[in-house]
């Protein structure tokens, strides 16, 4: 099975990033891709000042252009992250599509990224976004995948969960800003590798200095054993891996840590 | 606060080892340590051939040297850990003692080591050792300490719990070896400071190509952003860290991690 990860520039013209995220799903396609992930928020300037205005329900323009991508060019399709209107409600969501285009899951970022670092990023998800409450584990040709959103795997408790739900891989789409992504996306998407024994993709958007928002980028896939697979850059890149979901149940034979837990304990 | 991790050369002689760790823990009170933390089997050579022969109950030869080294040298000496029998069972456990060589905590290991890697490492602990069944937390006069032992960090539920009764800190007697080492020592010591927003110790055997066990060594401190504080290479080694546990309010305000759990999610 490969993936391939679609670090996307995100721009203010919405038409624009659909017509990008179209290019680089045919990038993937012609590199041999059997899932694409897109990046958090990939069609709107992550910021509360577009969130509302950029926001559609299930079935609206942006919803329709990953189900028709993906049973076009018949992919699974992650659709990075949008924002969801539902009634009353605005949710920071994800929709999975299968090779016929058919909606097979859907993760509202649970945990929102509320944060004020001195002398760095100050952000607060929760004055526009609602938190969804579910863990997302949805089913493919090759296992099981499971599916959060950015600042959701800073939580080993999530992760914990989907692995225990049977998840041989965890899709991020995710958006790490300039303080801390060079402090802590590589190790973490490395350590929940290793501490579930599962593989990890987290996609980004591109980097851009003069960008609403300034994204890490560093695109990244890691194998069971917390190796790097494959990275991306700052750039605009699609980048590619295959993957062997065999890998699992060997790794967790020789380094037994999923049936060494001790519940009753914690 | 200082802490200093005596990363002390284990040979099979008990008593060289011991006094080694004397020689080590008065340089680390030269260093003006207020901690001393001692490696997992700091007296006895690693490996189930030895264990049993080494065993000793509370108020044994090493129990008491550590004791009175603790009370003598006026420090909280975290005594790595040793093989101690209790009635007929033999367990992996460590002992903290106060500055008045009195034990305030005992932990024993709760994950036992049992791996099998291709072409790398094999152990099985549990032919000898029977598994502890606690989260430890000890009180100083800085604050609460957690307390595991190698494998036992292995589980992010372990240093949640540690870090839920209230820890400000998590030493971590331990001996990677030459395959996990290199793969995932320092990634899980600094990805469980930054999840749990504590600071994180580890104590480790020096190298010796030599030795019955081939120990990673490379002794860490991390503080709760990940990053390395203090780090040993392969050589015999005190290593020392100014700790400040103001951080870890400072940390957990603008990173608000602990905080933003959604435990009815998991």
């Amino acid at each position: 099975m490969k993936i391939s990860v679609l670090q996307m520039p995100v721009v203010v013209d919405k038409s624009e990033n659909l017509a990008e995220a179209e290019r680089l799903i045919k990038l993937s396609v012609k590199a041999g891709a059997d899932i694409a992930v897109l990046p958090e928020m990939f069609c709107c300037p992550y910021s509360n000042d577009y969130f509302t205005d950029y926001a559609e329900p299930v079935g609206g323009e942006i919803w329709n252009f990953l189900s028709k991508a993906a049973k076009e060019y018949s992919i699974y399709l992650v659709g990075g992250s949008m924002p969801e209107i539902d009634v009353d409600k605005i949710y920071n969501t994800c929709f999975v599509f299968n090779r016929n285009g058919e909606q097979i899951a859907r993760h509202r970022k649970v945990h929102l990224f509320n944060v004020d670092i001195e002398g760095g990023q100050r952000f607060f998800e929760s004055e526009t976004f609602t938190a969804g409450d579910d863990v997302t584990v949805f089913d493919t040709e090759f296992g099981k995948i499971g599916l959060c959103i950015c600042f959701d795997l800073r939580f080993p408790e999530l992760s914990r969960s989907m692995t225990l739900k049977g998840a041989s891989m965890v899709i991020v789409p995710a958006a790490f800003n300039m303080t801390t992504g060079p402090m802590h996306w590589e190790t973490m998407f490395r350590q929940r590798a290793v501490d579930d024994q599962l593989f990890t993709v987290g996609a980004s958007p591109a980097h851009n200095e003069q960008g609403i928002y300034v994204s890490y980028a560093n695109s990244i896939v890691c194998d069971p054993w917390g190796r790097v697979m494959a990275r991306a850059g700052f750039e605009p890149e699609v980048i590619t891996a295959e993957i062997d979901f065999s890998e699992i149940p060997s790794a967790r034979k020789q380094l037994p840590l999923l049936s060494a837990r001790r519940p009753e304990v914690y």
